[in-house]
């Protein structure tokens, strides 16, 4: 039987840090259903896509690596109720033997459900959090563009989503939608 | 056949500046929908009033200008996922043949819909935020009532809002209700 | 640039008239986005699979026939306001060159939003219904088995599915919980 | 000052009993809030109609009547929990000082919150009653067209309804967007 | 250490059958948690009466018993997600050792979370079914005062309650609010 | 008739303070409801416990101060709209005479509603505030176990609350799980 590994995470963007973790993750398990955490965010600052966006980038970088054959891509709403979360994770997902992330939260509620969290050794920490390269992505700053698999860069170039970001950043409110004073 | 135009605020609390922008739109529109934002929010410092008092409002001061017989009042309840909210918008109001907001979020949101929205040359910023005659409220100093319509002072002195305000920032938990410690 | 399908259903169970349809669409469009309505409906006469169960079948039953390569499964939850379906739909779904469904309503809701519909020449029905295949699940009659594909039937013994059926079944309240009287 | 009235109604159509229980109400009160119920429903058999279309509807009839100066339209979506509901309401609308609605359970939660509610005596019963018409509207009969007016049959053609409402009743999940078997 | 039982129910109304059931469970578990399902409805034909409303005819029941010392009471609202419903319920509830439900989903929920679910032998089917009970009160048949205990039955008579149950059922729309067609 | 307190707190944790202000308040009413805001959080900095467990520490320590036959303890789920939160409460608890809050916003929504809240003179402020219990809990500071009863700190120590307050501090999300990035 396949051992199969869930990958959470919310890949705003997806990075190379998460494409190593992915091949770092398929070296412990056969299959890897891949979860994309805070589905229902988009066109915010810190969640500049929406999930079918997301699901896009992702397949095509898993295709062009030749790992999609091993993948399977599952879109986790936030439940706002962090009790909740591992039986609303459990109802979106197949069946899974291990589960890797970094997350402190996410361990410990996993902790408090009896399951053990493998965090990936993935990324050289300070160049390749989400957070530094959409600071780069602001500012247009081309060194945005080495920290992500080509696909994927491709992809924000074809949806003009660096505009999206800047449009979205001329904007009091972020976090939702509020009309002018 | 009319012009519509749609035209987006929040209107917490409905000022000067806002009354010069629905003007300023009527002169490109023959009819106008106004759209209220974040209509479920109230009792907050940043959200002083309920959907239905900003409907008072702006209907006795429309009234009072006759503009009423141009006017319709619309209000839109946060969706909390910005690619729904054009969608959710576009539920709740009668059709419209333009845009008018400043808002960049919204603006951009439209223009991923194909829908170029218009920034009313409205207000002299700095005076007239709606940030800063909240400010100018909580303190109760006269200035605030400048800024304001005379039917939109009225309202507020008749519903004793600056009270409101100012027992809610007595609070320590502006956002939601939570009981003491 | 390969064409992109979307294929809409509840998949409760997936059946060999699902299966058929899918290899027809694909027969259109090179890769297929396999879109899970009431992605959060479960344990119910009518909605008897979780999400991750119906992903876990459909993956495993595509895999088997050589077909996943071309795929990709997205769940859908209930938005509970048709007006903003199609939106929510399309948030959540990479972007697509077409739509297969044979549901009237969302038929009608693309239509709204100027996109046709395919609706798959799929199985004989009266055979192949979710609803007459739920009936007989209900009593076990073996014939459901000839209805769905191997790897299908294979799960649902697994994850003793027609125990949970019938134990539902033994309910007076079947849409939620309810607590006895 | 001014007496508000309260008019509560779903407009699934705008039918002439509604117009003439709008008219006896306004000589009740010198203004109507009309509160427009289950806001957020549409394309379904018995909620064929959007928030705007329906608001968009019965501003065009009132204008027609010369009665939009004394008219207001607010829009109610369910709130699901009926002992929420006036409080939902009030929320929502400006205040008023006597309600008009013939729905029973809108009068029982109205008593229980210490308001009396005023039954229009307004349509033959059997004739105009939403459902009634809305059978005739399926059928395309054009008998539906009598009871409505002009402006809202104008309105029904310019939209198309009927197709929406012949289309939707294709489907076998009225209520929800659940995809074919 | 104190064995803990839940008990499960909805209390539509609470009647001599629920009364019986709590003390055959308090034969097996030294303390007793209580669990209100479906907490947030009420003003319905199958949920007349608030959690609020609910929990005071228990509560004086069981003070009246000398049970109170050995019980707790706790709202469940309904999560409408049937697979959330046991991470739902254990977050609203203090731990508990046995579960008492003669429900059928409730007891399949629990045995898929690996809890074995103990069915009272609690009343003499066909007298104390809330929905019998509820059929009697809706005719004000003085058949009903006999299946409950008198601090309940008193309680029903303080508040109205018949007449709230007569008033509901003269509406066509007895689930949620609609308005008049 | 006994005379019934409703006494608003979110307990996190529950300390001294609160227990002195129960008394303080029992001393006025003859029953007391204990309502605990935000039921529907946990595993967070500010909320770090369940509904569950905040009902089972109060039930516990209640008992052995010998005042649980005086009181009643429910869970108010947080209602997102301020306007409605009086209404929520009230179908949520069993009837109440009077009010026991120090909270600003909720005795200026009470106020709102003619209900004048009585803020208990209870503990020394600056020592006893859930914040600052909170950051000597952080720091599992000895401290922090001087300000509780001691029903409380056992079970604080029973269920290792220290160590999620830690692991949830690990996290840079600590509102909702987002992932990793």
């Amino acid at each position: 039987m396949v051992v199969t590994g869930l990958f959470i995470g919310r890949f705003q963007p997806f990075h190379n840090g998460h494409l190593n973790a992915i091949k770092e993750s398929l070296s412990k398990a056969g299959q890897l259903v891949i979860a994309v955490g805070s589905s229902q965010r988009s066109h915010e600052p810190e969640n500049l896509f929406t999930l079918g966006e997301r699901i896009e980038v992702i397949h095509r970088v898993l295709k062009e690596e030749g790992l999609w054959e091993k993948c399977l891509i599952v879109g986790i709403p936030d439940v706002n109720n962090n009790s909740l979360w591992v039986a609303h994770l459990n109802a979106l997902t197949p069946r899974y033997d291990m589960v890797f992330s970094g997350n402190p939260l996410v361990t410990r509620l996993f902790k408090e459900a009896g399951v053990e969290v493998i965090a990936p050794s993935f990324y050289e920490r300070g160049k390749l959090e989400g957070k530094q390269i959409r600071l780069l992505m602001k500012e247009d700053s081309p060194e945005w563009r080495s920290h992500l698999p080509k696909a994927a860069v491709d992809f924000i170039d074809e949806i003009n989503a660096i505009e999206r970001l800047q449009d979205i950043l001329g904007s009091d409110s972020h976090q939702e939608v509020k009309g002018e004073e």
